[in-house]
């Protein structure tokens, strides 16, 4: 039997930085997208690289404008075993703009595919939810 | 150097039906939201078992009520190399009623955790989409 446990946010923060590959969620045009990315935790945000940035951070598409709500989730589930966790971030979207930052952070997000890849984006989390599913002592 | 290459619809619901494991995205009280579950795949349809029906299946909670466009995701990438592959479904979800389908989907998808998971939700591709990341040769 597997036993499901709620993390709480520090532990799901640390689960979701031992990991690079994540998944960001948002709304364009009021349907739901979802694409892999890698990340790092810095400071408590979560950095990812990305060509959406224009979708991720501004309803406008301007590079400047606010920030859009959007998940970020990781996780590493055992496919047979279904044991594992998952961590869902939840918080606003801003494009990293401070050309020194934007240095930092493309030099620690290696991207996945040879393709322009100008946007680093911040996450800052508002809510912070994460399951542990761990197996049940007999 | 990594190669991407999108695939076409039939590829990307190949690669969808030999895992078990994805994650829905859907969208409520306007937020986006993600939520790992596991899925088979049934006559070209991707079926699930969660215990969020109503959420994923009308934006009133009626179990009868209109489908709502839901986003499914499934990838499988090395986190060392990033080569891999991530497939993207979009569709209408529709709770599964017809008591004989729900239950043979019940015996076909196992509930992660042993709490009531009691809607299959079923989702009709609108769009499929995936990309193949793979090693260039040198």
């Amino acid at each position: 039997m597997t036993i499901k446990r709620e993390l709480d946010s520090s532990e799901a923060l640390r689960l979701l930085g031992g990991v690079s590959l994540g998944r960001v969620v948002f709304t364009r045009h009021a349907l739901p997208q979802i694409r892999p990315v890698n990340h790092v935790v810095d400071g408590g945000d979560i950095v990812i690289r990305t060509h959406e940035g224009a979708a991720l951070t501004s309803h406008t598409g301007r590079a400047d404008g606010p920030g859009v709500v959007v998940a970020y989730e990781a996780d590493l589930i055992d496919p047979d075993t279904h044991l594992g966790w998952s961590v869902v971030v939840t918080g606003y979207a801003h494009l990293v703009t401070d050309p020194r930052e934007l240095a930092r952070y493309r030099a620690m997000l290696r991207p996945w595919v040879e393709q322009t890849m100008d946007y680093a984006v911040r996450i800052r989390p508002d809510l912070v939810t994460g399951i542990l599913l761990t197996a049940a002592d007999a």
